[in-house]
């Protein structure tokens, strides 16, 4: 591994279970029928052990979209263009995309973080961050995504880029993405990991028709079968079916969880990326939300595999962060609601009868 | 009927199906898949038929809860005192319930409604309206709950609410509520429109135990049983086992639609208003959207009777308005993707192939 990486993995602490307690106890005397919020209960217990505190107060929102290109689009695994991966950061960068309309709802701000497009976006807005590991990945049907060096490399990235964000009183923090061909890695990443055949784990990502789906299983399964990914070994099932900006997301959560932020992970990509970053530590699984369940089969699958139960189930394929940024007002409001209730007492409510 | 419920129910119009068609086919030009905004795109439809406009801007939001108390209290089926219905609005009041920890978060107004608790709140907080119709409904375990008359005073309050509302740049709005012992009446409404049997629509409410729930659903049989409501006749339903905050939230709901507000629906008892606002005038429908689906079995089943299906489903059991300001963030994102997206020729990107 690398010293900034062995150094983010070994100061990744577990949640605060004496906060937790102390927020379990604060929750029952709140003025509501006990566990009346339900999934938000449990969901503020976490916030509570994220943050340290039975009265969690949560930083500011950053949607993070790392976006790279894959070789793999060489294969004809999307219905879009690899064009599209730099189009898509010039309309994040000008305000056009879902996410940006959702951003500007939630108040939160977007970064960008090219992590390796095939031509680089010329621009000087300082939302775009150029963190540009190669000119797009290699094509896994034929050999490595990329090279063990260049994976810890896009890994170092997410970290610093985590740091960053902490330092600028971030809370909450948006796993997103953008990259022509990367349901068809992410897909490979989840085989590998859980072991499931390809065609259990492969959907249509942007539209494929059902020759494109075909195919697109045919692809994974030549990807896995040429490279044999090591499922003990994250940083190799990374480099041999991964991107970049995969590997960025994996960094991303690891400096996440180790600055103590509220990670919202969205998609089959970003899960993907969460089920390699919870293999270099478990202790980030505690700093993990899953913002919802999309369309794409390998997406529950490692969900699953992770421990995560989504918040939202709303049929989406888009990524971007979209599903993740649409969870976070349910996480705000889990952690308001610990926060600022009420108790029986200060609120001069009868409690109710014990069940 | 009345002069003002004939008048409001003759002038809801359905929804503008014209903005709608510009609206679907704004949809197919966004930049992003065909498709990949899942639910949000056809609420976004929706709430384009509601306002007229295919790039809907939806104005504040406001929620409402609509309190009253229940003579079928005195029948033990609830695991709070009735006391706690005054209590909770004196809560609301003083910013310390769950709904206004979210309503904070969603810079939302909260409008508290005395339709009829056992005693008034000395308050002049002008969040606090007074259309008290008395000082709780009868026993309908034993009676009707209420006369016909006081059912059209408290559906006429609603309406006259929802008008303030409209004029005061309100667009959407949340129907909640507040009544120790409204799980009641609202299951008996729903079972008695449903022709569901009592043990179909009846949960736990506030959080009943074994015994207490047997009980319950014997007393909605004993109601259903002598007071015969006439599932054809929605004010005969209102007046023979409902609520006067149920026949506040009816009213609500006839009159928003008439001045084309969207209308989130919460749990239970926001529900069994909304099954009788369907049936004074089936146009209401479109403008309604249901936040979440609760645990009570009986809130599924009024859900499917008037065609909804919920955002979200989170475990709550709450109400104060609570699903449905939780789903407020996802109706707002619906609106804002179709309003504020590029759509491919504006921003430049390439349209993925026809599937």
């Amino acid at each position: 591994m690398s010293a900034l990486l062995d150094a983010t993995v070994a100061s990744i602490r577990s949640l605060d279970t004496e906060a937790m307690r102390r927020a379990r106890a604060r929750q029952s005397h709140l003025t509501k029928p006990a566990d009346s919020l339900g999934r938000l209960e449990a969901l503020s217990i976490q916030l509570a052990g994220v943050t340290g505190t039975e009265r969690p107060r949560l930083g500011a929102t950053a949607i993070v979209i790392m976006a790279a290109d894959h070789g793999v689009a060489a294969e004809g695994v999307s219905a879009y263009p690899p064009s599209v991966t730099v189009e898509m950061i010039r309309n994040f960068l000008a305000g056009g995309a879902a996410i940006n309309a959702i951003a500007r709802m939630l108040n939160a701000r977007v970064t960008v973080v090219d992590m390796g497009t095939s031509t680089p976006v010329a621009s000087d807005d300082p939302r775009l961050i150029l963190r540009r590991v190669a000119a797009g990945t290699a094509n896994i049907a034929r050999g490595p995504a990329m090279t063990r060096g260049q994976a810890l490399t896009a890994v170092e990235a997410g970290i610093a880029i985590a740091e960053d964000l902490a330092g600028q009183r971030v809370g909450v923090v948006c796993a997103g993405e953008m990259g022509i061909g990367n349901t068809t890695a992410a897909s490979a990443i989840i085989a590998a990991v859980t072991r499931r055949p390809a065609a259990a784990v492969t959907g249509r990502g942007t539209g494929l028709d059902d020759a494109g789906l075909v195919r697109k299983v045919e692809v994974i399964e030549r990807a896995l079968r040429i490279n044999r990914p090591d499922p003990s070994d994250p940083l190799d099932v990374l480099a041999k079916v991964g991107g970049f900006e995969i590997g960025g997301l994996i960094g991303l959560m690891l400096g996440a969880a180790k600055r103590r932020l509220t990670i919202v992970v969205d998609g089959l990509i970003s899960t993907a990326a969460a089920l390699l970053a919870v293999r270099f530590s478990p202790a980030v699984q505690g700093y993990l939300v899953a913002g919802h369940r999309s369309v794409e089969p390998g997406h529950a699958v490692a969900l699953d595999a992770i421990g995560l139960e989504p918040l939202l189930a709303l049929e989406l394929r888009l990524g971007e962060g979209s599903g993740a940024a649409l969870a976070v007002p349910i996480v705000r409001a889990a952690a308001r609601t610990l926060a600022e209730m009420a108790t029986f007492e200060e609120a001069a409510v009868s409690p109710g009868a014990d069940p």
